[in-house]
């Protein structure tokens, strides 16, 4: 039997069972031999606790996959065939400060956009190149599965600075924007046919039915129309608060959750502020829920993923990791919407950028679908994110400051001046133990 | 003596003893044999009072040019050799409304940038249209030399939709940076080398010395840096609020002043919120000063400009645009920033875009020093800024509501969502009567 | 039954035969209802023989299909589902001038890129915009399938001049260099991956297995590598002389047959000459093998392709016809390569050219898949050759004789100078029945 | 006194006399302290020789200038502030082989876009390289005017692979066809103005006279017609062959003397391979004139630059040195045609190209006026053009001799196939005392 060995770095993680869901779902086209959960110091009790709970998965599906769970990531690596980074550095806490500290300046924090974003960013791209440092000796033909939050740019640094270019960054946002279409036009998913185009958390898409007529502007009609009768669940993790009427009507593109940051960012906001106040950023409610799921995974009886796991806004994450893994070891040619080389594939973006965009995925990795020009008004706003992202990601590789503050200056969800500089200076120092780079500015800022 | 025509709509502008100034002053080089000054019903009074003042002037000169005034535009534009614009469409008054309105909702109004500058982009563009169909007419060979803010936008409907490519798009606001790079450096401004790029207040810029040396940084440690000692005075129309440094520090460009909307809007909305209150805001300002000046200008003794119009934002405006006269008509290859068709000059920038850019001034028209990339940082806002002033001038021009709607979304001044939206409602209700192209839209609003 | 109508016009050539074996080998998933043959007067008798064979054919499959022969083009249009074009302006006598004129100058003729492909297409690019003008009459929702060589540049023409979005140009040569890539590695076609970008008669490629890895450098050792001991067939209408091992071996792309006029210009044309001579050019060659198949095509009893069609050059043609309706049809979602708009596909071409590229056949059309840039050798020619193809394209559609001899001269396989023009005039009146555009100009030529 | 220090490398060229010439004409400007002419062994005769003259000359115009003659190019170099280059490697022997050789296979030489020129960048670039070595150590802040031809290809190589952006290339052509335009409109050159963009020996032009009043197809006219009476002297290194009138008439760009070779192609050759069987190759006829010119300088009676310098090809060459030189010191701003990176002029050129355009030559360096997109024939040409440069430049730096024979194959003055490569392989043997990075190949070849 050939070896097929993946390895989940971040293995702790309360998702883990959807992905093992996911690959013993597919284990006939998928006959993966060895499974490594990786996780760190801190998370070994999660790791036992969910690695117990995914062996028992697996015991339950009668396939012979090994489960190793290890806290040495480099013995895990060592002729991995697929890793897949579903880490979180400074656990939920640090997304707690994520939140918390820009909303009680009256700013949105934002997880991935906004200056929690950023911080993500800062924290996990020193750990993504040390990560892939390890790959390029260890398994250098592996391909990395990125599922780690702000997911393109995570990507783009692990591509442009890490120089791995077999890196693929997935997202579980277009398929709920796929669910949502499908919903609106009373067509099952796998009639209908997408376009999407743009970046992590910042995309937009169009719709097809199967005899090639568009229809993305019934689905604005469905979804934005406020004479629409039709009612549609949100993403779990942003609130449903529906961008107006008039803005989308015109726009010929279906945009995703995350614009409403950037349409309706007054109300985002004034709801935001709410749960700050009640102690219920999204980060404190996903640390609740996670710590229910460790509760439940506790149960030796419990052998499949437990529904409230579908309650995370991360749902679908794994299982797309799983299609990824299945469609490159198949060359199954699955049509996808992954982070990856833009190469000109977005006109408007620069060739080296990392796109989000529908492509097929094949044995030699993903291969995006043209997409070409936006208009004026998406493109507007597509460019200031490429732009902004391209800031972030050079402050976290070289740790300068001022480039830092450029990154919250021209960040759409920060006001910009003495607030963001202020708000800057106290996340450094918050999350000081996670930001090696900023070492130095940061004893500064501590000496002041 | 051959025949100089210059015509100026909007010539009972307070700005028209300053162009008068600069025309007497180049007379040797470009003597103009005739200047008309236009105006409308409303602006008669004015015309009167400021076209007297203008032939006093020339008589004061000695020389032999003709000043005539009419309301008859077409009379006027006939076989002119130069037009130039500096008309307001709906006076002071709709100023006041660009800024009073938003900033009754807690928003910047900024008669550029903003709110305010989209308003006045769309009472401006359809008279410009108006205009360019009577010189292509009256005098197709004319040059037009735009100075009607927002300069930039008004610039790229007349090139683009108008289809006038003898236009050039003027501003005041780089000689003003020459100016404090020259008090910055000790170094006269003849002896310094300047290089612009962007769009029409929202510009950066580089210096260096006539040895070939970069001195832009040392200009940054003399503005920005808070030990410096150097003391600038503001922009007249702009409050003195300093971006901080090290917002400025690692960029290697020097920005402008409209930047600090961008880069320090907290400060910028608080000050411009407590002017609002005591009811000084710019525009309120501005009509006061006006009203000084239209006093002075009535004086029969009075033939040379007063002091007192330098205070005006806007002053080096009109000499700017007689420089430019001059430098087209002698083929003088005065070095100037100017608003031009793009064609590659940013590659940033859509190729048909207008931008604002450094130009050797030759018979020919402005000739544009090639720029190239800007870094992602000032790429992100450039390239935001340019997609929603597309966004804009293609709501002006089809009067569709929801273009105009999104132009406001994506306006960096203004927050978007509802808010956005009734502004929006509220301004175009404010300024009906210029407003024909939303005519229908505004109708439906006034019957809600 | 759902009415499901195909028009070929054209219908007369000897391909229509193989067409009927496409459709009726796909007719349970293709269930076409009425084939109408259009063809023009003089090819009238053609179009019954062929008509006839190809409603035996239908016959013996027992399939319920109408076939109608006709020669008036707007009845058979009227709400088509799909047009085919595969006609040949001015027969195979126009072709046999194409390349009997330069030769006799010592020059190539070379029936799609050289000097006979430029007149092919002067003589097409006004039919196809007249079959256009109808199309958008009478079936605007047809898609147009276009096989008329040259390809690209009828592609083009359709869809630039013509404004005929869904319009899709095909070629056979892909489908041999699938095989090609097959034969040389020991692997069945359907398990490898292919890569196509450039031009019709003008791409390269690469390959990879299913397993993930490129194969391209081996199959340049096979069939490159002079100690290599794979023998290949070469293309039946292109002379199978081989590029040069040094030429090819750092290329990391698989060339197509027609770059041997590129790479081997000088064995090209010494035995384009030798054939020539014994009147044996390819034009003169298909004619008689033309001759042949029609009269087996008068055997009543034959109903089914004879084995002899695949002797064309064409061959494949019609079946990749087929197998794009299908998959347009059936929303497939089959990866052919096909002419179609670059849009950014290929970076380094203008954005509205067409280009020939891997594209994903869905009901929307062809989804191409990124390619990106070239290297600067395969792009220096690939460049050239689409500002080549546009030059022609502009002068078949203005008549503009110096355009044309523009065409002539930047045409990389005609030497330039007065022995250019001299073939250029001598080929407009050769054609001169066929080509209304250049009608003032031949006449002075011949007037001279 | 301020210390100015000038380095010419090659300065025992024939065209030394010019360059002092030129300075001489420029001192009270540009007061040069010191010259150092530098040569190599086998060029020390010829050095003393020119250097005698130089010292003559500059002692006969009474300024206090040292001029040094070394064979130490690490002494000369120490502190310089400007380096000209204008060797020759190989000498002009070398460049007999590059004309010789081709011809003997009935091809065009061509010492600077043909195969000889290929070779001239083989043979310089290693040494360009070598040279820009020794300036970052010696003389970092000096500034590279390179006038060694093929003049862009050696700047291009200079800047990419040497890392040396303060590199100007020259070239005498430009000036050439100002001269011709003042000649054919009958206007002083300084009443005119020029935009130049393309390669090097590759470029387009467009005139205007003082009134910006467009004149380029009044020239057109003047020089093409054939029923103009103007008659104009051609390039002296250049046989006098026009392109056809047809061929240029609707272009509305002037060519250069170069395009030639791509329009009249067979008239160059035939021309060309007459001079070769008369031994009156232009590199002959150069060493003919070259050694009378060393007779000349022999002379210790003359102390200015004769006449008979003029007779070359490369007249204004060093004149144009010299302003540049004189204008990047004294920030003159001059305009002049040079070889400098594209950075976005020429929008259809990479990026990072070399281009020759109009800049404005500052204390900065040069600043290309914006040049934008070029129609889609002159297009064709030129981005294959830039393309084979590219091609030939890696292949120079890298020693490949794949890319060396892709370089041939795509040239256009190469006919492709075994008789590039024979030529090729025979050039490499007769050069291979100056291919120090074709070595191994070269050994190879001759054990065949």
């Amino acid at each position: 039997m050939k070896k097929l060995k993946i390895v989940t770095i971040g293995g702790g993680s309360s998702y883990t069972p959807e992905l093992m869901e996911g690959f013993i779902k597919r284990y006939k086209e998928l006959p993966i031999t060895e499974i490594w959960l990786v996780d760190i110091e801190e998370g070994k009790e999660k790791l036992q606790i969910v690695g117990d709970m995914a062996k028992r998965m697996w015991e339950a599906s009668g396939y012979p996959c090994e489960v190793h769970l290890t806290l040495d990531r480099r013995e895990a690596l060592k002729d991995a065939d697929f890793v897949t980074t579903q880490f979180r550095v400074g656990l939920l806490d640090a997304r707690i400060k994520d939140e918390r500290i820009p909303l009680s300046h009256g700013i949105l924090g934002q997880e991935t956009n906004g200056a929690g974003g950023i911080f993500k960013a800062f924290r996990t791209i020193p750990v993504i190149l040390d990560i892939i440092k390890d790959i390029k000796e260890l398994c250098p033909n592996a391909w990395l599965i990125n599922f780690t939050n702000p997911s393109g740019m995570i990507t783009e640094a692990a591509i442009k600075y890490g120089g791995f270019e077999k890196t693929v960054g997935l997202c579980n946002v277009p398929i709920r924007y796929m669910m949502m279409a499908s919903e609106a036009l009373d067509i099952p998913v796998e009639d209908l046919n997408f376009k999407f185009a743009g970046l992590n958390h910042f995309h937009w898409h169009r719709v097809w039915d199967k005899a090639g007529k568009e229809r993305t502007n019934e689905i604005i009609e469905a979804v934005y129309n406020p004479n629409s009768t039709k009612e549609f669940k949100g993403m779990e993790n942003i609130k449903d608060i529906k961008m107006l009427y008039e803005q989308i009507k015109d726009l010929a593109l279906l945009p995703c959750s995350y614009h409403r940051y950037y349409y309706v960012s007054d109300d985002m906001l004034k709801n935001e502020l709410e749960e700050f106040k009640k102690g219920e950023t999204r980060a404190e409610v996903v640390k609740k829920l996670e710590a229910q799921l460790f509760e439940l995974y506790k149960d030796i009886n419990l052998d499949h993923k437990p529904e409230q796991l579908s309650k995370r806004g991360g749902a679908y994450y794994s299982d797309a990791a799983c299609e990824v893994i299945n469609s490159i070891y198949n060359d199954k040619k699955t049509e996808m919407v992954v982070s990856t080389r833009n190469n000109g594939t977005i006109s408007d973006l620069p060739y080296d950028s990392i796109v989000e965009v529908s492509s097929i995925i094949t044995s030699k990795g993903p291969e995006p679908l043209n997409w070409g020009k936006f208009d004026s008004a998406p493109r507007a706003l597509l460019q200031h994110m490429k732009g902004m992202e391209e800031t972030v990601i050079e402050a976290a590789y070289t740790g300068n400051y001022n480039k830092a503050l450029h990154a919250f200056t021209i960040n759409p969800l920060i006001p910009s001046g003495q607030i963001a500089k202020d708000l800057l200076d106290e996340m450094l120092i918050a999350h000081k133990n996670h930001l090696p780079q900023f070492k130095e500015k940061i004893e500064e800022l501590e000496n002041q």
